[in-house]
């Protein structure tokens, strides 16, 4: 049996994650691989779940600084790494995350624009040498990912940001991805069939190369 | 008018906090000092009570990481420094506090042994030059404060932890006392009236040489 692999989708609201995370699911299952632990971030433990509720609705009219949105983020991240993500791929199970570190590199970092000094400090002591196997980038324009998540329904705190936030957001997700070998970057903008055409591809070559 | 100061009251669970803000206030008061600005740690803005409740409660039987207790601690700071402790000091108030970042550097780092890159990245990018004009730490020996807390009533999650975290946290306490001219500490062990006294006398030379 191979060692379970951590793979996270990552991309803009509107990026067209959920169907990606289908294909690669079906891609795995093919493999034979049906052990998998889905996860969400910001979420997936009570208290996680907790702070994301925090962090998307806000709480009445509080100003949420942008340095309390990212401790939470790695308040979740922490309390999800080591208590869901490093028990199941201890077991041999895998993960596929919506979202992981990389989006609050892309947000956080780049929409926001936070020192770089918090940022290296947050993620080197709480996350260490713990990193995704496999990244799946999404890359879309922003116009085109907001008009599809608004067509999903109502907007959360940070979905109502302004384009040229999403747009710097965008701009270190590609910095990021260009940097990082373990990130692959599928174009979205594409239509859904050629999406997922690519997403079959690379997951294809990716457990090919990787799952002995 | 003298401009508003930042004043905190630190020490371990029993060390006397509520009682000698009182004793401060009456200081305070006989100056003519009126406009003052309660705020205790963590907590003081509606998120910041939300993460308190969290993390003096827990969730469930989820378990905490330290580093998560550190994040939320931070969370906490940063809503109250920037939302409420700023502008309170800026229209001229004082502000009194109970606990501030010297707990999280004695529990969070002295307790519970948090690595050094971390807290000082929190400190020095959520805090920056925002610092206490005077803190008086109050200190006590563990087993006596929390012989007075049990006293009080049930014990919250951090309250149970063992002797040897509070020793710890002291220990910590004590050193950075030491270290920082700006922290006073009061022999907390005394009774009642005695610990008074000292507060009383260390306010009122306080007073003369940094209120003209």
């Amino acid at each position: 049996m191979s060692k379970g692999k951590f793979i996270v989708i990552e991309g803009l609201e509107g990026a067209g994650k959920t169907t990606a995370r289908d294909t690669i699911v079906a891609e795995l299952n093919a493999k034979g691989i049906t052990d998998i632990v889905f996860t969400r971030e910001p979420g997936g433990t009570p208290l996680a779940e907790k702070l994301r509720e925090l962090v998307k609705q806000g709480i009445g009219d509080e100003v949420l600084t942008d340095k309390a949105e990212l401790l939470m983020m790695y308040t979740s991240r922490v309390q999800l790494v080591e208590n869901v993500m490093k028990p199941a791929l201890a077991r041999g199970a895998w993960v596929i995350g919506d979202r992981h570190d990389l989006s609050s590199q892309a947000y956080q970092g780049g929409g926001r624009g936070i020192d770089n000094q918090l940022m290296t400090a947050l993620r080197d002591t709480v996350l260490g040498d713990f990193h995704p196997d496999l990244t799946l980038y999404l890359d879309v324009l922003p116009e085109k990912g907001l008009e599809r998540a608004r067509a999903r329904g109502e907007l959360d705190r940070i979905e109502k940001e302004s384009l040229a936030f999403f747009e710097r957001t965008r701009q270190r997700y590609l910095e990021l991805a260009q940097s990082d070998n373990s990130i692959i970057t599928i174009d979205a903008s594409q239509s859904l069939a050629k999406v997922t055409a690519d997403i079959q591809t690379t997951m294809r070559q990716w457990l090919l190369e990787n799952v002995k």
